[in-house]
């Protein structure tokens, strides 16, 4: 590998020329190994957020996080594979049934996800609400699971990327993760590394989503999707409807609860859509044709998976599941129509109850959550229940209240109300 | 003080808002008390260096950095005080003589001097060339010295403007040196910490200066004008020439020669009258009048004070200065014009024979340099040397003489050439 040093790749992007091949393989590896400074890939950051990066340096910079560690190689499993990566929302808990869903139709979804940080939840802290279950898997348990059950969530290992998730690390600490090349190119790092088939993304959009607009979130998808496309694998991405909660729960054990409704042919009716639409669009880019979804949810078999999931990795699908000490009721002041149940509004207060964390090595509490009892559209009457709060510390009520203010509008009964589809747009390669 | 935290600040000017009093103030502060990591500074200083600060923000940048540390006071003395800052040339040997002049006409002059990096030589660089010179005095023997002689050029003690100590050690690995907001603050933080009265500011435009145009160098310089007069300092800058060397030395040993030549009423016509333009400056910022510099060179008192200076640090004024123990000679092709010498080049030659440094940590040679023996407008015939070059390695010959490729242009004999003046524009406050 040639030689470059930080000074110079930094001035190079800062005064708005291209980073060369050669200059992108060298930074990540000299950063991965500790030649280039913090401070520095710090100041590149800043400069690559302000100045951007073209589709060939986002994806020379993608495959160097990927050569900074191991890949991993499905090619020795019978099934194809297809991974489903969502950009975070509040009440997004689709992973959950989702991934025994799609192996119940025949394709292996090697999932591998992340914790909660802020007021997105972690699919790994929900299902550690599960009694039993573990997140941590050894490359081969991974495998062997992937083969029998054809499903698994499980933590990532340090040794996918690494790169990233220092670079990662560093972004938070330095204004420097609002950037679209920086965001394609860590998750698609990741899951490249992972050694998926095929890849869907499911785009959030709205105050709920990391991207608040849709031309925002077009431009994230469109980047991923030829990040995957560029690196041999087929990728679809869907923009998806985070202007309010998924479902009507936001919470860890809360999450499940509503995830095995679905997996039992029940659930609300978004969460159903989505989690359908996703796997359609994952069997499709394994290139499994002839299996319907919503029939593996019908006949019980997506539930099979799920049991044998959970199972796999120690966790009990039928233990109950952890309730909270404390619950406090938000009704309705006056009849009519809830027109708006925002989102983030949703996503803080459950973080705010306990069921997300404000740093790292934060605990979170299995059973605090948000649960809606009605969703934007619905006809609601004075004193109605419209959300319970759930914690096991009831100090934590009175500010996970007052970030509900103004979280939610209720119009006289009659309003006009059009509802906003789950599915915004797809995006696929040309 | 109120509080703020890292990313607050960072991501307010990644997206172009103004920092307000207080976040400037905290991030300063808490910089220099390493609240703040340098990863976060260096996203910080580029995010400043791409979007800018208006006049408001760097001057409250440049009074945080000064209230980081201690603050000089001359008001004791009985004379006034007037210092000057160059931004740095080749061959800018200008404070050796003007320090005493401007002492001889009875104005003190306080300067703190730093040592030179790269192609820019450094002041106590070259007054170390002196046997016995040194450049650390107590801030009490500066005092002394001040009161008795009327001028010193000493190091910047370590309480002056820590916050920019620590900023500028961080710009210079992480890219961000090249921003006149961060530029201007870093120097007048020193200038006004250090305490003078006036303050004339020698902003060098051209090759061998960091300001390679006239446009750049006008903003440095009114924005510098500004901060010193919002501070209360009478200040005046400059725009001088530096597309070719000054004088007709570069190097340390070579440059004290020269300027004792000046000092001595003889020397280069460009060195003189640089010397005595910002002589003048410093006379009528500090309110003197009736005193022309020119006749205290000419009646020697320029030259006494120059003696009580160096021998106040320990110098020996009578001393033999070292001489190099190699020199090689440069010559002209043909017989013409010399239409272009390279301050650059130049510069960078005498870095390569030994006068500069790579590292702070590096040594310098005293006797190192390039001596010119014509400068552009001179005719010149074939065979004639052009310049000398000074090392005590003659192993350094080789790559120093390669930086000369393209350095000087040799027109035919009568071609026309208009000279540059030394001084190209005045800047002072409206």
């Amino acid at each position: 590998m040639s030689q470059h040093d930080a000074v110079e790749v930094i001035t190079a992007k800062r005064d708005r020329q291209q980073l060369t091949d050669s200059q992108i393989d060298w930074v990540i590896d000299a950063y991965t190994r500790g030649d280039v400074a913090d401070e520095q890939m710090a100041a590149l950051a800043m400069a690559v957020l302000l100045n951007g990066m073209n589709r060939r340096e986002i994806g020379r910079w993608t495959a160097a996080m990927i050569a900074s560690g191991e890949r991993m190689d499905f090619s020795v499993l019978s099934r194809p594979t297809a991974d489903k990566h969502s950009t975070g929302g509040v009440g997004d808990k689709v992973t959950l049934p989702l991934a025994p869903l799609v192996a119940a139709c025949g394709v292996a979804v090697p999932q591998l996800s992340g914790r909660g940080l802020g007021h997105t939840g972690g699919t790994l802290d929900k299902l550690e609400a599960i009694p039993g279950w573990r997140a941590g898997l050894s490359n081969a348990e991974m495998l062997a699971q992937l083969d029998d059950v054809g499903a698994v969530v499980c933590a990532a290992g340090s040794g996918l990327a690494p790169a990233d998730k220092k670079l990662y690390a560093l972004r938070d600490v330095t204004g420097t993760v609002e950037s679209i090349p920086l965001i394609a190119s860590s998750i698609m790092s990741k899951k490249i590394a992972e050694g998926t088939g095929a890849l869907v993304l499911d785009v959030k959009v709205g105050s709920g989503a990391f991207m608040k607009d849709l031309g925002a979130a077009r431009e994230l998808a469109s980047t991923m999707v030829e990040l995957g496309t560029d690196a041999g694998l087929t990728t679809v991405a869907l923009l998806t409807d985070m202007a309010t909660p998924l479902g009507l729960t936001a919470g860890n054990a809360l999450e499940v609860r509503e995830s095995v409704e679905v997996l039992a042919g029940g659930g609300p009716a978004d969460v159903v859509e989505l989690t359908l639409a996703l796997a359609r669009e994952m069997l499709a880019a394994a290139g499994t044709t002839g299996v319907d979804p919503a029939d593996k949810l019908a006949d019980g078999s997506a539930m099979d998976s799920w049991r044998r999931m959970i199972a796999a990795q120690g966790g009990d699908p039928e233990a109950a599941l952890p309730t909270a000490r404390e619950t406090q009721v938000v009704t309705a002041d006056a009849d009519g129509v809830l027109t708006r149940l925002d989102a983030l509004a949703v996503g803080r207060c459950a973080w705010l109850l306990g069921a997300g964390r404000a740093r790292k090595e934060d605990p979170v509490q299995a059973a605090a959550g948000v649960e809606l009892h009605a969703k934007p559209g619905d006809a609601v009457t004075a004193g109605q229940s419209l959300l319970t709060l759930h914690t096991d510390e009831a100090d934590r009520f009175e500010r996970a209240l007052s970030s509900l203010a103004g979280a939610f509008d209720v119009a006289p009964a009659g309003t006009a109300y059009t509802p906003t589809p789950v599915v915004l747009d797809r995006i696929s390669a040309p």
